[in-house]
C-alpha cells in the first residue's frame, strides 16, 4: 500500500496532489466478474467424486473488494437441467435485496442457460463468503470466499504482518442429490456424518498428515507429492510476527473448533463486525459463521505447528482436518514434533458456551435499541407430518413456494404462498426438555411481516428431539441484517430472563447459535425492505423445513429486476397482462 | 366388448338405440391425471438405486387409451432443483407442438414446484411410450407406455386372445448426473456398457434367473420371492392360443434383439403404423422403436419358455435380460427346460439389415409423395470440439438454446438462436469410411426451415467415427410426424441410390436406424405446424449434440400457452413489454 502522508501544512500543490489522491483512493470501485457455475470431476478428499465448481475451481474463486464497492457478477448457469442461485453471505444487501441469491425468497432460479447478474454493494469490511442457496448446492460444493478490505482511507483497529484465509466445510462421498433423497423418504435416512472435512476445500480422506502420532493402520500417514487437488495448503509464516487468520464456516452439518498448536489465538472480528479482542487456546466455528483470528508466531522456530479442525456438538465420527503452520526457513514437510491438538470433549457444551458468551462488541461499536416493538418466540422442533421426519417452528415446517416472495408481496398475489402470519409463540404447556406429546406438525409458507424501521426481538428456543435426551446445535444465520446476540439461556425463556440481557456491548452478528435445550435471544431493527430467510444454517435441517422467513417495506421498492421475477405466479402475471 | 347388432332394417325404438350406441361409443373421452415427478429409492436390478419415479411408481404408470381419446396430464414438478418435460414418443401433437414434451424446443422446462398440463389427442392406435427429454432424465428412469387401443367402433387388422406389454430400458449404476458430467468432460469419458437390461423396469444384476445353465459362477441362479422391485414379470399364457406381445425400448444405449424360446413371432406393428405380417426368430429393436408381435402358444405346454432381450451392435458386456413364458397350468417358477434363445452375433448386421427390410407398410396405408420438394442430407460425424468430444450433423453439433424455438420463431427474436440455416449437405470430397481428416466441428442452434406442406426427403449418412474402423448404428427419431422409410444403403448415398426407394409400400415410421457406414432414406410431409427436434434416440448420443431441429409453419400457431414460454427471452419479451 502506498504510504503517502498528506498533511494540511503542505504548499498548495502538494495540497492538490493529496485532495486527488484522497478521492481516487476513496472512490468506490465496481468489480466485474464473469463465473460460470457447472458440475465437474474433483478430488476434495483424495476420492474422486463431482463438485459443483465455479469457472473450473472448486472452492469458487475468492472475491476481494473493499468496503463500498459494487460488485457486478454475471452468473451463467452450465448446469444441464438444474437452477441456481448464489447467497452472499454476511452482505446486506441494502436497496437490493433481489441480489441476495435465495430462491423462491428473493429471485427465481437462474434456468440452465441463463445468466443473472448479481450487483450489489460490499458496504462493510469483515470475512465474508458465498454459497449456492437453492437444493442441496451448497453441500455439492457451491462456495467460496468474499473478503471485504477497509476503504482504502480507513484503518482496521488491530496490525497484522500477514493474512490467511480459511474456508471451513464438510464433505459426504454420496452425492447432495442422493442426500436429498435420502433426507426426503419415508422411512427417513439420514445423512450420517461427513466422510471428510475440508479446509479450502482440501481433505484427506484415505490418509493423515498426522499419521505418525495415530496408533492406528487406519489413518496411514499421507503420500504427498503437494499438487494433488487435496493436499493442504500450507501456511508459510516468518517467526515473530502477527497475522491475520479468517476462518469462515461453510459447513453442511458439523460444528467444528479450530486450534493452532501452542499458540494463543486473538478473536478480533465475527461475521464482518469487530469484537472487543480476547485470547483463547481454541474456538469453536459454527457453520455460518466467520471469524478474524490473530496469532503471534513467538513459538520455536525451529518447528512447524499443526493446525486443526475438529467436530463439536455430535459425536465426531469425522477425523480432524489439519494443515502445517510453517515457520520459515522449515521445510513445509517437516512435520510438527507433537501430535495435533486435541480438541474438547464433543458434548463439552461449558466450553461452548463459555467461547460465545466472550463475544462481545468492539467499543464505539453501534448500540441495539433499549427497547424492542415486537418479540417472536421460536421454538424449533423435530416432526413427523404423514411419516416424513421433519423440523418445524412453532409447529410448522417451512416449504418455500415456487414464486419467489419479494414478487408475490409486491404484487400482492394472493395464492403464491400462505397468508396467515405463522405463530408468535408457542402454547405454554410445552415442556421444551422432553419429547413432545404431539410429533406431528404441518407444512406453511407463511410469512413475519416486520413493520418497516421497527425494533424486533427474536428468541430462539431449543427443545428435545423426536427421540428421548436429544437436542441438537443449531446456528441461525439471518439474511439482510446483522443482530445483536443479547444473550444465551438454558431452558425456556420467561420474561424474567430479560434481566440478564446485554444491552450494553452485544455483539453484532448474522449467525448465532442455539445451544441444546437452550434459548438465544436477539435483537435486530427492520430497516431493510426485502424478504429474508432466516434460518437454521445446517443445510439438512433447512432442508428438512428449519427456517422462517420475515418481510419488511416490500412496498418500499421501487423496480425489482424482471430477471428476478421470471417464474412462477410472477411471470403469468406480466405474461397475462401483456395478453400473448 | 358388447356385441350388438346394429341393423337398419330394425324397427324404430330399436334404431334410436343403436345411434344412441353408436354416438356414445364413439365419443372420445378426456382421460384425466394428475402426475408428480420426483426422485425415490428404487432396486431396478437388485442393486438399490435412486430413480426418476411418477406417482411413486417406476417406471411409470401405463397409460392406456384409445384413438381419439384428449390426454389431459397434469404433471407437477417434485424435484428440488431440476426442471423437468415428459415428451410423448409417436404422439404426432397436431394442433399441440407446446404438449411435444421437449425442453428448450417446444417448452420451458418446467420449474420444481410448478404443474404443466399436457393436453393432446392421441388419433392413431399403436404402441407408445413417454420420456423425459431433458438433459438425460430418460437415463435417470422418467419413462413409462402409452398404449393407445382402436376407437370402439374400429377393429385391428388382426386377432389375438390376449396381451403383454414390455418396455425395455437399459441401465447404469452411476446416476444419470455423474453421467452428464463425464460425456461433458475434457478428457473425455465414456458411460460405458450399461450393468443391466430391463424389461418393465425389471433387471437381474447380481444373479440370473437362467443360473441353472451359466458355465460360469458370476451369474448365480436368482433367490426371489417374486415381490421384489426387480423380480421379472411372468407372461401368464394358455395354450394354443394367440398374443399380442407390445414392446418399445427406451434404452439410453442399447440396441436389442428379442426373441421368444421356440416361438415364432409375427411382427404386425411398427411404431404405431400397421405393417405386412412377416414371420422372425427373433427381432431387433432400438431405441425409440415400438412393434406389435403376434405369437401362438403351440409349443410343448408342459414347459415354460425363456423370454430374452440382448445387446445388438455393440460388443455386449451386459447379460441377457430374461423372463418367462408360463404356459398354465405350469408353476411360473419352473425354469424352461434350455438355455435361454442365442441372440445373433452382436456384430451381425447382415442379420439386423435383413429384419429391417421385411417391414413394409400393410397394404391400404398411406403412401408417400411420388417427388420430394427438398432433400437434405445429414452426414454424422464425431468431432472433437476445443478437446470436448461430440457429435455433429454436417458439422455442427447441436447446442439447444435457453428459450425454446417455439417462442423464438413465433415472435421472431432475433437472439435466441443462430439464425442461420444449417448446412443441407456436406463437402463432396468427405470420406466416409475413414476418419475425418479435420475433426474439428462447432456448436450451433440453427434451425432448418421447411416450407408448410411440402415434401421432404432426408437423407441419413452415417460415417466412420473418431477411431479407425468404427462406425455404430444411430436410431434417429422425429417428433411431431411420421417419415416413410425409403430405402437402406451402404456406403455414401448417391443421385443412383434414389432409384431403389421404395415407394410402394415403404412403412410409416417415427424412428429409423441408420447402421453403420450406411445410409436410410426417409420422406415425410411438413405438415404439422410447430418445432421438432430430429436427433439420434441415443441419450447420450443427443446429450454429445446428434441432432437437428425442423420448424413449419410456426406463423400458423395461433395461442402458444403462456405457461410453454415463461422463461428465457420470451419471457423477457413479455414482462418487458408489460412495464413492469
Amino acid at each position: 500500500m502506498a504510504n503517502i502522508s498528506c498533511s494540511s501544512k503542505g504548499i498548495s500543490i502538494f495540497l492538490f496532489l493529496c485532495i486527488f489522491f484522497h478521492s481516487s483512493a476513496l472512490a468506490a470501485k465496481t468489480r466485474h466478474f464473469k463465473w460460470a457455475v457447472e458440475y465437474m470431476h474433483w478430488s476434495p478428499d483424495g476420492l474422486e467424486n463431482v463438485v459443483m465448481g465455479i469457472n473450473g475451481q472448486f472452492p469458487g474463486p475468492t472475491i476481494r473488494a473493499k468496503a463500498g464497492d459494487t460488485l457486478h457478477i454475471e452468473l451463467t448457469n452450465k448446469l444441464h437441467t438444474e437452477g441456481v442461485v448464489i447467497h452472499w453471505h454476511g452482505i446486506r444487501q441494502f436497496g437490493t435485496p433481489w441480489a441476495d441469491g435465495t430462491a423462491s425468497i428473493s429471485q427465481c432460479a437462474i434456468n440452465p442457460g441463463e445468466t443473472f447478474v448479481y450487483r450489489f454493494k460490499v458496504d462493510k469490511a469483515g470475512t465474508y463468503f458465498y454459497h449456492g442457496h437453492y437444493g442441496m448446492q451448497r453441500s455439492a460444493g457451491l462456495y467460496g470466499s468474499l473478503i471485504v478490505d477497509v476503504a482504502e482511507s480507513q484503518k482496521e483497529p488491530f496490525h497484522y504482518n500477514g493474512e490467511f484465509n480459511l474456508l471451513l466445510s464438510d464433505w459426504w462421498h454420496k452425492s447432495s442429490h442422493e442426500q436429498e433423497v435420502d433426507l426426503s423418504s419415508n422411512p427417513f435416512r439420514w445423512i450420517g456424518e461427513p466422510q471428510t472435512l475440508l479446509i479450502n476445500g482440501r481433505g484427506q480422506y484415505n490418509c493423515s498428515l498426522a499419521g505418525k502420532f495415530s496408533k492406528s493402520s487406519i489413518n496411514p500417514p499421507c503420500q504427498l507429492r503437494g499438487n494433488e487437488q487435496w493436499a493442504p495448503q500450507i501456511l508459510h509464516v516468518q517467526p515473530n510476527k502477527t497475522y491475520r487468520l479468517r476462518v469462515a464456516s461453510t459447513t453442511a452439518l458439523a460444528s467444528l473448533n479450530l486450534a493452532i498448536g501452542n499458540h494463543k489465538m486473538v478473536i478480533v472480528e465475527a461475521d464482518g463486525n469487530y469484537v472487543q479482542p480476547f485470547s483463547v487456546e481454541d474456538m469453536d466455528i459454527y457453520s455460518g459463521e466467520s471469524y478474524s483470528i490473530l496469532f503471534t508466531t513467538d513459538q520455536n522456530p525451529s518447528n512447524n505447528y499443526w493446525i486443526s479442525i475438529s467436530v463439536r456438538g455430535r459425536e465426531p465420527k469425522t477425523p480432524q482436518a489439519l494443515t502445517i503452520l510453517n515457520y520459515s526457513p522449515n521445510s513445509p514437510s517437516k512435520l510438527p514434533t507433537s501430535p495435533p491438538p486435541m480438541p474438547p470433549l464433543w458434548n463439552n457444551y461449558t466450553h461452548s458456551k463459555a467461547f460465545s458468551s466472550k463475544i462481545l462488541a468492539l467499543m464505539g461499536s453501534p448500540k441495539p435499541p433499549s427497547n424492542y416493538d415486537r418479540r417472536i418466540i421460536l421454538l424449533n422442533t423435530q416432526n413427523r407430518i404423514d411419516g416424513y421426519i421433519k423440523w418445524s417452528i412453532n409447529n410448522v415446517s417451512l416449504t418455500l413456494p415456487s414464486t419467489p416472495y419479494i414478487g408475490s408481496i409486491k404484487y400482492g398475489l394472493k395464492n403464491a404462498f400462505d397468508l396467515k402470519s405463522p405463530p408468535e409463540n408457542f402454547p405454554l404447556d410445552y415442556n421444551v426438555v422432553k419429547p413432545a406429546k404431539n410429533q406431528n406438525s404441518t407444512y406453511g409458507s407463511g410469512v413475519y411481516t416486520l413493520r418497516f424501521n421497527t425494533s424486533v426481538d427474536v428468541i430462539l428456543q431449543n427443545a428435545n428431539a423426536l427421540a428421548e435426551n436429544v437436542s441438537e446445535i443449531h446456528p441461525w444465520h439471518l439474511h439482510g441484517h446483522d443482530f445483536w446476540v443479547l444473550g444465551y439461556g438454558e431452558g425456556r425463556f420467561t420474561k424474567e430472563d430479560e434481566k440478564k440481557f446485554n444491552l450494553k456491548n452485544p455483539p453484532l452478528r448474522n449467525t448465532a447459535v442455539i445451544f441444546p435445550y437452550g434459548w438465544t435471544a436477539l435483537r435486530f431493527v427492520a430497516d431493510n425492505p426485502g424478504v429474508w430467510a432466516f434460518h437454521c444454517h445446517i443445510e439438512p435441517h433447512l432442508h428438512m423445513g428449519m427456517g422462517v422467513v420475515f418481510a419488511e417495506g416490500v412496498q418500499r421498492l421501487r423496480k425489482i429486476p424482471n430477471e428476478a421475477l421470471g417464474c412462477g405466479l410472477t411471470a403469468k402475471l406480466f405474461m397475462n397482462k401483456k395478453g400473448n
